[in-house]
């Protein structure tokens, strides 16, 4: 329809969390996104992680500088992220990931997924960076984190066309339970990866 | 003047590198901050490391959708940034910091940063990221990378109101050669920085 991010305004104008529709927030269309944003804050208030979603590139075409007041644009345009939403540090380790969610009940289409975040996440990927995904089965209120490392070859191979089984995604994947505080408590997950990662336990204390 | 953050309007539209300028970029507001991004862009190219400046947070007020077009911003302010400019990834390790330059000859004006980027930067230290600035002196062509280790004690004891001096910073900072190519290759003073200290060469290859 419109070349608009999903959720990008309402989150650059202001946090909307609310925490009464925690459980039931793939229902609504920004509320993935509010929730991971919320886990941040609460990781990064309690010392956990610190890991910040980008703010959304904006191609400024005109601004105004009025006299005694604040600059003013008065053309700009949305434009695609060359990367992911997130990155972040967690115990030395650089964590970078997208987020997206699905009405679909059986698979994930890959179409969520741009060329350049692939490539974004293969790069990070041969830093030794900890590049995943955060995917929302909204219908089926279950969200899983994906190892970019699975879902690369995955994307590879069938050449943005196809989707993700959800039985993949349950094999290949870490389910994040999303009924406690803080409400996608990825880093749990990134604790198991960690765990039986020998190159990755290295640096942790 | 004007609440406008210096270089974003152009960085954000375009990509201005301009080679024959490399050695006297200090003369130039912008081009440190487009030195930087190039020597990125070599060390991402080259596979030495992936490290992307964040966009400019901007405030959206009102957005047109007109038919058959891409949405257009029409009314829009810039917002003061919550973390540092550049974070990225090398060899594992989680690279997060803020780049600035001054005119001055002999110190380097703390007011040049922001106390949500002091404690940003602080987070990041806690979580045993490598936090750091670029310091340029534009007059005398020198360049520093100073670790946020050193900054931040100098920070919190002078309350942002005094300046560091050359000295200081020539004798805890790292100076960087600026005369080669990629023009600011500060990854050779985290070399030096992770080199030092053991429980950063733990993932290193």
């Amino acid at each position: 329809m419109v070349n608009y991010p999903s959720g990008s305004v309402a989150t650059q104008t202001k946090k909307v969390v609310k925490r009464s529709k925690m459980v039931t927030f793939g229902k609504r269309g920004m509320n993935f996104e509010a929730e991971i944003n919320a886990t941040n804050d609460y990781y990064l208030t309690h010392g956990i992680a610190v890991v910040h979603k980008k703010p959304t590139p904006i191609q400024i075409v005109k601004v105004d500088y009025p006299k005694r007041s604040r600059a003013k644009i008065t053309e700009a345009y949305f434009r695609q992220a060359s990367t992911t939403d997130y990155s972040g540090v967690y115990q030395g380790h650089y964590l970078d990931f997208e987020a997206k969610e699905t009405q679909n009940k059986t698979s994930f289409p890959l179409k969520n997924f741009h060329e350049h975040q692939i490539n974004h996440m293969s790069n990070v990927l041969s830093q030794n960076g900890l590049a995943f995904v955060l995917l929302h089965f909204s219908a089926l209120a279950r969200t899983f984190l994906l190892k970019a490392s699975d879902l690369i070859p995955f994307y590879q191979k069938n050449d943005g066309q196809k989707s993700i089984s959800l039985a993949f995604i349950e094999k290949q994947g870490y389910e994040i339970s999303t009924n406690k505080l803080p409400s996608i408590p990825y880093i749990d997950s990134i604790q198991k990866i960690l765990g039986g990662e020998s190159h990755f336990k290295a640096t942790q204390n």
